[in-house]
């Protein structure tokens, strides 16, 4: 192969071919990966649930992770957070022409470790190059279905007056992460992305508590994205306990310095979940015995007076509102 | 609305939820479409297909579709080769700033109509919005899941010596169309991109030829292409009659000036298929008899002999190797 992605690598002839054979299928090969227009898979027990996720981050490559393992973390977290478990998995590249074979193999390697860590497979994929200039790099759309257990009732929806809230872990470190990586503010700091699979979390909720009302994951918009919507779709309020919300040391001072609210930064491996108030303390834990949610924790309530808002809360009895997502957020993380 | 797309619009935020509910919900909405993390549907019922494709075409708009027609067809496509009925199909755009709201418009409507053409339903999407410049004005990413029923097993590698090959209509439209589009050659011809979702014409054989061995879409690399990657599959040889395959005369005439091989041009709404020669005749009717395929035609056979290589016959008992599908093929029209 040559170093770098051609025009050729994207025509859909031989190079192409290689290219699917030398790098995709060596990575992200499974039983079901196919040479064929789709793949072939035994229908699954129970409902589906399908999800996409498109994936833009710059740089492709940040502490924590890379554009392969994020574009699959995303994907199979959407699903997870409709308490589906992620089985399959498609992607589809759009490479820049010149873009390094080095690098896009870094990218494969990673999108495949990261399956296979979540259990899932990735069983079709696209490859697409665009001319020099016409995209940043790469481009990658992951699509995943997963198949949903009886009795499972996940929704935005869902959040009842009294559920209490737990996040899985510490907030705002994917966005704060990603912001460092661009190194527009010469900022330096040891900030490094939360982005990792979370269906063994959710799974481990889904047993030890049979009523989880709501489970989203916090991408981008962050946490505070995240409340508001909930708010809106389950007509409640929602109060916050501001000293309770875990955010790493390290992105507390780069957020302080730039005058950021991490809870409006985006995580990739961090969810919001809201169950009934006995559950609660099973819930987060069952979530700290799984790896990815060691620094679970509760929060904050809803609740059914100060409907459609976020209320953030004091030890010293103060309550102001979270101020209301905006309009462009920086930075854009995935 | 603003006129433009903004970064905002791929934020996540307030801007992300106008977008979704006043472009896409509107135009692509059904009883799955979702604005939770993932679609839940009821579980199919028989072995499931998967495809994905992204679409990078420029320009976007074309006579006889634009990239939202497109999208949708291609996914689609892919699915009906498996012989699976398309079901459902999730959609991700990256758009570059400053993109008009009413182009984007014409596309989700054009990817809308084309769904309920096409009997699929759109459940999930996901909507990035890339700075000016790092992205060539809109990419599409569309992702499919079908059904397919009991009996039906199609592949490359189900090509027997015997086979009749037939196309499902004139060969190189879309290709030619696209190259026309971009107006770098200065030629003016109306070229009409094939461009349809073809599920119905599959069905439709499937129902007349109980034994299909191969179904394919010519889309990258055309025909040409496709039947090369067929002979090196089933590990067969393939003898094409040159005069039969239908070219139209406007397409003849532009890759004649060009220099180009209609074979290797791409299709977007034509097929090849491979049958027992029994069945032949009423593979071609059936075809015939449903709207995007009255063009089927015959265009040789499977050979054990000149096993890998794609042979054109002419009728004067002339014989040559059709050339193997090259490096860069131009125009990328997808």
């Amino acid at each position: 192969m040559s170093d770098v992605i051609t025009l050729a690598h994207g025509s859909g002839g031989r190079k192409t071919s290689e290219l699917i054979a030398n790098m995709f299928k060596k990575n992200l090969g499974n039983e079901f990966f196919t040479a064929d227009d789709a793949a072939v898979m035994p229908r699954p027990e129970g409902k589906i649930a399908m999800s996409t996720d498109g994936f833009i981050v710059s740089p492709w490559e940040f502490p924590g992770g890379n554009i392969g393992k994020l574009s699959v973390c995303g994907t199979v977290n959407d699903l997870a957070c409709m308490g589906a478990k992620p089985l399959y998995l498609t992607c589809s590249y759009v490479i820049e022409e010149g873009f390094p074979i080095e690098d896009l193999e870094k990218i494969a390697e990673a999108m495949g470790e990261t399956a296979r860590k979540a259990g899932v497979r990735i069983v079709a994929g696209d490859t697409k190059v665009a001319g020099k200039g016409q995209v940043d790099k790469v481009f990658i759309t992951t699509a995943g279905v997963g198949v949903i257990e009886e009795g499972v009732n996940l929704s935005g929806a869902n959040a009842k007056p009294g559920d209490k809230i737990i996040v899985t872990g510490d907030v705002g470190r994917h966005g704060t992460c990603i912001l460092l990586a661009r190194d527009e503010y010469g900022i330096e700091a040891d900030v490094k992305s939360d982005c990792a699979p979370l269906w063994d979390a959710v799974a481990a909720v889904l047993e030890a508590c049979p009523e989880m009302h709501v489970i989203r994951d916090a991408t981008r918009g962050g946490v505070g994205t995240v409340l508001y919507e909930i708010c809106d779709q389950s007509d409640v309020g929602i109060k916050v306990d501001s000293e309770a919300v875990p955010v790493a040391d390290e992105v507390r001072g780069v957020t302080g310095m730039l005058g950021l609210e991490p809870l409006y930064l985006a995580c990739e491996g961090t969810m919001v979940m809201m169950c009934p108030a006995e559950y609660a303390d099973k819930v987060v834990e069952a979530l700290r015995k799984t790896e990815h949610a060691k620094g679970a924790k509760i929060i904050g309530e809803v609740t059914s007076d100060n409907k459609g808002r976020v209320v953030m809360t004091t030890g010293i009895g103060g309550m102001t509102y979270l101020p209301q997502p905006g309009n462009e957020l920086l930075p854009r993380i995935c």
